[in-house]
C-alpha cells in the first residue's frame, strides 16, 4: 500500500522507492550491494538470489527469483550478460518493476552479439512493463529508502542528486560529495541506458521535492527526444550542472568504446547547454565545488571580488586566476581603505585588495576588516584564504584560539551573507598539518558555510554562480 | 679557510654556505628560524642577538652583532624596518657579509618613508660590501649547509632550486615539493629585491652543479638589465620552470602592493619567456607537475598519449582534458588492438584507447597490456590511473597483493621509460582511504617514479614537458 501511493505521481518512483530488493547472481564479488543494503532501512525486504549457494555473507540465498517468498519490485542483475533474458523472463512472471542490470557485456562492447543481447532483453522487459536501468551501470543509491551501491556510502540525506553515465563516476562524485561537505538526494548511474534514460530521470528529479539541486554526467545520449524541453524545465526550477564528457573528437571515440553511444560534436552539446540555462563544467572537482555554491551560498550580484590572505604571493597569483576566470578584482574605494587603515597596521600589510593582512588573522580584528570589505559597493563577493599552517603557529599558545577563531569567522561570514547579500567563501589551503586542515575545514562545512581547498577553486565556482545569475535575468 | 675556497668561484656562494649565522632581533615570534637552524649542521655556529634577553629556547643572547665572539658571514635581520640601517651599520663593522632583511615596512608598503629607508639600507651596504637578501623575505632554504626558514622543513637534498619573489610561497613550494616526492638543493625569497635579484640569482643557479632545474616564482623587476641572456643561458643548462604573478591588470596592482615592483604586461613576459625558452606556468600545483616529469621522466617524443584506467568515465573525462591541454588520444593501431585482445577479456573492457579494463589491473596482466600498448608506433607517453578504493577491494583477501601489484607496475614503468624511450606517469587518485593511498604513493615515489593525482594534471605536466622539447628543436 505505501508503495502504491509513492509511485501514484511519478513512474520512477519505484526506482528510488522501492518496497523490496533481489540480487541475482549473489556472491561475495558484488559485496558493495550486499554489505550496505543489508544493513539499511531495507534489510528485512532484500533477497539474495543465486542456485549455486544457500547462504553468504550469513544471508540466505533463494535458487530463482521465483523462490523468493515475497513481492519483490527492484531486481539486480549481477550474472553475464548471456544469462541476463533468462533471469529477465523470470523476473517477469514474479513481478518485478525495475531491473537494474549491473552486468556489462552488452552494447559497450562494440560487437554485434551485445547488440542483439540488449535487444533481446529490452524486448522481454517491456513485454512485462519492467522498467531497466543500465545495461553496464551501477544503478541508484538512496539513502532514504535503502538503496546503495558501494562501501562506506554517506547513509546521510542531502538534497543534492546526480545522474552519471558512468559507474566508477558515480561512485566518485559521492565520495567527493562528504570530501566537500554535501550530501545527496539521489544518485543513479544508468549506463548505456536501454531504457531509463538521462532524459527521464532529469525530468523526474526536476520535480522532486527531496532534490534542490542537479548534477549530470553524460556522454551521448540514444534518444534525444525531449531533451532541451527537459533540461530547459529542469534548470528553471533548480541549478542544473552538466560535465559532458566526450566533447573532443578523441573523446567521443572514447565515449562510444565506454557506452555504445555516439557522443555529438563539442559544439552542438556547448550550444545546448547554453541555451538550457545549465551550469557546464569540465571536470568532477569543478562540479562539486559549484554546488557548495549554489547550497552554502549564492550567486554574486557582479564580478568583483576581495580576496583576503596572509600571503602577498598567493593574493597575486590569485588575482590573475580570478581574472582568468571572468571575475575582477577592483580597488576598494578610497572609503573602504580609509576605513581599513584605521584597523590594520600598515607594515606588511596590503589593504588595497587583495587584503594582504596576516596580523588581522593574528589580532582578531579580522570581522570587522571582513566587515568593512563586504560594505564596499566594488566588491561583490568575498574569498577568504585561511593557511591551516599559520594558524597552527598563531595558536600554539592558546589551543582554543582555534575554535575561537573559526567560530567567530564563520559566524561573520554568515552575517556578510545575510545582510549584505555577498557571496564569502572560505579557502582551507592543503597542508601538511592534514589533522589540523581537516578540523578547521569540518567546523566550517558542519556550520554550512562554503569551503574550498584553493583561492582558484572558489573563483572558479563564483564564475560558475555568476553566469549562473546572468544567464538568468536575459530571457 | 674552507668559506674562501667555497666562496671563489662566484659570489653568491656565501648566500648559500655561509660558515656562520646571526639571528638580530632575536624572539620566540622567529622560532622559524631558530629551532631548525639550531638544530641543522650550523648549530655551533648560529648566534642570537638582543639587547633586551640573556637567553632564548636555550641558547645564549648577545645584546649586539659586535659582541659575537667569532666571525659572522650571515646575519638575519629580524628587527623593526627602522632599526636595520643601525643594527646593519653594526654588521658592516663586524665584516658581515649577507644581510637578509626579514623584516617587512620598506617600499612594498607604497610609502615615501619605506622608499627612503630601503635607499639607506642599500647605501650602507655598499659601503660595506654587504650583499642583501630582501628586505620582506624569508631568506634561503639550503638542507645542504643547514640554513632553514621554516618548521618541519625536510632536511633532505635535492637538486631542484626554487627562486621566490614571495615569502610564504617559498615556504610552501617546499611543502608542495614533499608531497610530490622531490627534495630541494637551494630556495631563496628575496622579497624587494633592494640588491641580489632574481637575475643574478637565476644566473647562479644555472651554474650551480647542485641543481638540475629551476623553479622561479616572479612578481616584477626592479631591474632587467641581463635578464633575458641569463634566462636563455639558464634554460639552454636545466629546465627553467617560471609563474609569472601579476600577470593581468589586477594582478599587476596587487604585485604593486606586495613588493612594491611593477610587474610588467602579461604580453612582454610571455613573448620573454617563449623567447628564453622557459616553462611557463599558472599555479604552483602546475610548477611541481612539471617538475616530477623533468625529474623522473622526460619530455614524449610527440602528443599521442595513451590512457589506461579502470573507469570509463574518466577515461572519457580524461580524453577531453588531454586535447584540451594540446595532447592526442589516438586509437591503437590493429597490431596492438589485436595483440591486447588476446591478453584482456572483452566484457566490459575498452581496448582501443584509452585502455579502459579493471580486469587487467586485477587480473595480474597489467605488464604485459602495458608493454603492448608501450610498443604502438601512435603511443608517445602513458598514463596509468589507480583508484585506491578498487586496489582495497581486489586486495582484501591478499593484503600482500598490493606491495606486490605495486612493485611490479613500478618495474614495468621504469622498463618501459628505459626499453622504449616512453614517458610513464603513475596517477594515484584522491582516495576516502587516505592512509592506502600514501602507502601507494610512498611506494612509487621512493622508487623515483613520477606520481600525480589525476590524469589532468599528468597531461598538463607531459604538454609542457612536450612544449619545452619543441622549443629545443626549434633553434
Amino acid at each position: 500500500m505505501w508503495l502504491r501511493q509513492m509511485v501514484s505521481s511519478r513512474n520512477l518512483d519505484v526506482v528510488f522507492y522501492p518496497r523490496s530488493v533481489a540480487l541475482i547472481g549473489a556472491s561475495k564479488e558484488v559485496g558493495f550491494y550486499i554489505d550496505p543494503i543489508s544493513a539499511s532501512r531495507l534489510r528485512e525486504k532484500f533477497f539474495l538470489v543465486n542456485p549455486r549457494s544457500s547462504e553468504i555473507s550469513g544471508l540466505k540465498c533463494y535458487p530463482s527469483i521465483l523462490d523468493v517468498p515475497e513481492p519483490v519490485d527492484y531486481a539486480i542483475f549481477a550474472v553475464p550478460a548471456k544469462i541476463v533474458p533468462e533471469a529477465l523472463e523470470d523476473c517477469g512472471r514474479k513481478g518485478v518493476r525495475v531491473a537494474h542490470i549491473y552486468s556489462s557485456g552488452f552494447s559497450e562492447t562494440g560487437l554485434e552479439e551485445g547488440k542483439m543481447l540488449e535487444e533481446e532483453v529490452l524486448k522481454i522487459a517491456k513485454n512485462y512493463g519492467i522498467r531497466v536501468i543500465g545495461p553496464n551501470c551501477m544503478g541508484v543509491y538512496c539513502p532514504e529508502s535503502g538503496l546503495f551501491f558501494a562501501h562506506n556510502l554517506p547513509s546521510e540525506v542531502g538534497s543534492v542528486a546526480f545522474v552519471s553515465q558512468s559507474g566508477g563516476q558515480a561512485v566518485n562524485f559521492v565520495f567527493e560529495g562528504v570530501s566537500h561537505g554535501f550530501s545527496f538526494s539521489k544518485v543513479v548511474s544508468y549506463g548505456n541506458a536501454l531504457d531509463v534514460d538521462f532524459v527521464e530521470l532529469v525530468d523526474y528529479l526536476a520535480e522532486d521535492p527531496k532534490t534542490s539541486i542537479i548534477g549530470a554526467y553524460v556522454e551521448g545520449l540514444r534518444k534525444t527526444e525531449g531533451l532541451l524541453e527537459t533540461l530547459k524545465n529542469a534548470s528553471e526550477k533548480k541549478p542544473l550542472v552538466i560535465l559532458k564528457g566526450g566533447k573532443t573528437g578523441d573523446g567521443a571515440r572514447a565515449a562510444a568504446s565506454h557506452t555504445g553511444v555516439l557522443a555529438g560534436s563539442a559544439k552542438i552539446w556547448e550550444g545546448f547547454l547554453k541555451q538550457v540555462k545549465a551550469v557546464s563544467v569540465d571536470t568532477f572537482e569543478d562540479m562539486a565545488d559549484a554546488i557548495v555554491g549554489f547550497l552554502y551560498a549564492f550567486p554574486p550580484k557582479g564580478r568583483g571580488v576581495s580576496i583576503v590572505t596572509t600571503s602577498g604571493g598567493s593574493a597575486v597569483i590569485h588575482t590573475d586566476l580570478c581574472v582568468k576566470v571572468g571575475l575582477n578584482v577592483p580597488s576598494f574605494s578610497e572609503e573602504t581603505q580609509g576605513a581599513l587603515r584605521k584597523i590594520i597596521p600598515i607594515a606588511g600589510a596590503s589593504i588595497r585588495n587583495p587584503l594582504d593582512a596576516w596580523m588581522a588573522f593574528q589580532g582578531g580584528i579580522l570581522p570587522e576588516a571582513l566587515n568593512t570589505v563586504s560594505q564596499d559597493e566594488y566588491i561583490h563577493s568575498l574569498i577568504i584564504e585561511l593557511q591551516p599552517g599559520g594558524f597552527k603557529v598563531y595558536t600554539a599558545r592558546d589551543p582554543s584560539a582555534v575554535d575561537k577563531f573559526t567560530l567567530i569567522l564563520g559566524e561573520t561570514c554568515k552575517k556578510i551573507m545575510n545582510e549584505h547579500g555577498k557571496p564569502t567563501m572560505i579557502v582551507v589551503t592543503k597542508s601538511i598539518y592534514s589533522e589540523f586542515e581537516a578540523k578547521i575545514k569540518n567546523t566550517f562545512q558542519n556550520m554550512n558555510l562554503p569551503v574550498y581547498q584553493s583561492i582558484y577553486d572558489a573563483a572558479k565556482a563564483l564564475s560558475k554562480l555568476y553566469q549562473h545569475q546572468l544567464s538568468r535575468e536575459v530571457r
